[in-house]
């Protein structure tokens, strides 16, 4: 992956040509063994004007004529690259795929930013009307609070928590701790979120080689295992969904990954979770099954989501800390449970990795893909 | 499929959902056998402000929670979809899925959604600087009557073939039949490209069922195999092309098409190529093996194409007279292929059809995705 940031030195093209590049280099083969890619971007065409990316990226890559595919699916994209990559493989039509995200986000501005990331809501149902994805999280935080009881503090502390792990990772956007007063003295952007609770606007990209298991096992010593897959939808404007607790996607998605890998909650070591806000994490660990509908809110606070708690979330520092480049999120993901499990996860490694699982969300919840990644 | 046209009494969602149901009671199933699905669009975010397709149509095609993923790679997007299902069943990871393509285009005017179709280039290195999508083909034109002796009256008929071809199709956006003469003296787009040589903006979807053979033939007596699916990329700009009187990664992707369905140019009955531009096709039908290169133009004016030609190119319409949602694209053709090979394409039936072929391309040439059909 590239270092998450402001990257303003380098662009959308360049952003995806060094992090394919170094992983085609850590995979240890050559560009001419990958037979197919695919790459989650967002918003490309609104943000940078162009479309067409798989074909731009096979070009920049070196890597034609071979095929690479653009999925999209909001905040979710990478995640869709990985599952579709998965597939490829699966199906035997490609023995070795290169899969990637990326985004490109700071070249316009924030309000601009904040309207084409509205495109992963429901336009004319939301949106439009001046509903914001601030606004619609807080709705849910809002509802969460009343039903479970949870409180502003126990939300940042999933913020204070992600800062801290980001410290350990240097391609992380911000690298220094915050506290609870912090978040709670931050500017409040949708009531009870405050800009402590919300992941920023950020430039990125990141990439895995997937390979069939035989293949894999004769470039590397460390291959990581897909033991599952799962994703699901949900209806796209919080107003119609049953649930606005938690993400009915997240749990569908995450059943079928877990009956897939035959493992559940308890069997997983380390787990990368969608924390676009404070809320999406406290309701992700509770809708992936690690801690009961409700008692998200104080296992965080009690530290049991921490490097050294019992079950630990987010240790790349997450969307809050690492960044949110959107279509780079699911595969940097999905690199930092492979550094976990090889361990090579530097100073924020959870000690005997061996399973894992990566948790992405779209939009407000609308797909929601799930991956449990096992060490060899 | 939805009629192709000016659609302005129906949404983008209605417009899917129409197709959808449509391709759902053709298949004779309910949509509770459906396990997945995918769905080709280039530029929602920027013609419609929404992205997220994929569950925006789980949601309004009462689909939730099955996954649905948007694919998109310029006007290719519909046949990445189809590749993305076909992918999706051969890897056993799904026994039925739905795949559509879709674009709602007339809602912006002409020259927004002309900048538009511009990010299926190169944007920093063609549209930014001036070029145009005409024009790009313009370029290919010229230097193809320049090496070839093709000639304007040549490329102007494929334009007259197709809207003959589109009269007898109810779903074409353009019924009516036009002159070589008429081409001729129509208002110049990029010399030697006039209006009459380009496929228009159209509002439309398309939809397909895809099944495991075994699963298929229990729901149809009609199924139709996908026999070959090819895709290949070439450089996304003009200028960085080893060829530019055809497209190489047309040849590249039927190659693969061509020997994974065990089959030639000789044995297609009736082929859907990508005419966004009359020289287009001159080059589609070359490329993909049915003429020598350099004797398309006089091929399309000699009838060889025609419906009762040597090989029936284009016999919805094209995207010419079918007209050219850009998403939809791709499956609207694999539609046309469907009928055909059922014997059901009614007035423009090409006897005894037993194999055919859907050619999509992507941009001005970056990508192309080519599917082999045969009839069981």
């Amino acid at each position: 992956m590239t270092k998450f940031g402001e990257n303003w030195e380098h662009g959308f093209r360049d952003l995806v040509a060094q992090a394919g590049t170094k992983a085609i280099m850590d995979a240890g083969i050559s560009g001419d063994k990958i037979s197919a890619g695919f790459v989650g971007t967002m918003a490309s065409g609104k943000l940078i004007g162009q479309e067409h990316i798989g074909a731009l990226l096979a070009d920049y890559m070196g890597l034609n004529p071979i095929p690479i595919t653009r999925v999209e699916g909001a905040c979710a994209s990478g995640s869709l690259a990985l599952r579709q990559g998965f597939m490829a493989v699966a199906s035997g039509m490609h023995d070795i795929v290169v899969v990637g995200g990326v985004e490109k986000m700071t070249d316009l501005g924030v309000n601009a930013v904040s309207d084409i990331l509205g495109g992963a809501g429901d336009q004319e149902w939301e949106l439009f009307l001046g509903a914001t994805f601030p606004g619609i999280y807080a709705l849910m935080a809002r509802k969460h609070m009343e039903q479970y009881g949870t409180t502003e503090e126990m939300l940042a502390s999933a913020s204070v928590k992600n800062h801290k792990n980001g410290v350990k990772n240097k391609y992380a956007q911000f690298q220094r701790e915050i506290t609870i007063d912090d978040v709670m003295k931050s500017k409040v952007v949708a009531s009870p979120l405050k800009v402590l609770d919300c992941s920023p606007i950020t430039d990125g990209a990141a990439a895995v080689v997937l390979a069939a298991t035989e293949v894999a096992e004769s470039f590397t010593k460390k291959p990581v295992h897909i033991a599952g897959s799962g994703q699901a939808s949900d209806s796209i404007a919080l107003h119609s969904r049953e649930l606005v607790t938690g993400l009915k996607a997240t749990q569908v998605a995450s059943k079928k990954a877990y009956e897939r890998a035959a493992v559940g909650p308890k069997d997983i070591d380390v787990v990368e979770v969608h924390d676009c806000f404070s809320i999406a994490e406290i309701m992700a660990i509770e809708d992936l099954g690690f801690f009961e509908k409700g008692q998200g809110g104080p296992a965080s606070m009690e530290g049991k989501t921490a490097l050294d708690g019992e079950i630990p979330v987010n240790t790349s520092g997450g969307l809050k800390a690492c960044g949110h480049p959107v279509g780079a999120t699911g595969i940097k993901q999905a690199v930092e449970i492979c550094w976990q499990l090889r361990g090579e996860a530097e100073g924020r490694q959870v000690k005997d990795a061996s399973i894992g699982m990566t948790h992405n969300v779209g939009g407000s919840g609308a797909t929601a893909v799930v991956h449990v990644l096992k060490k060899s």
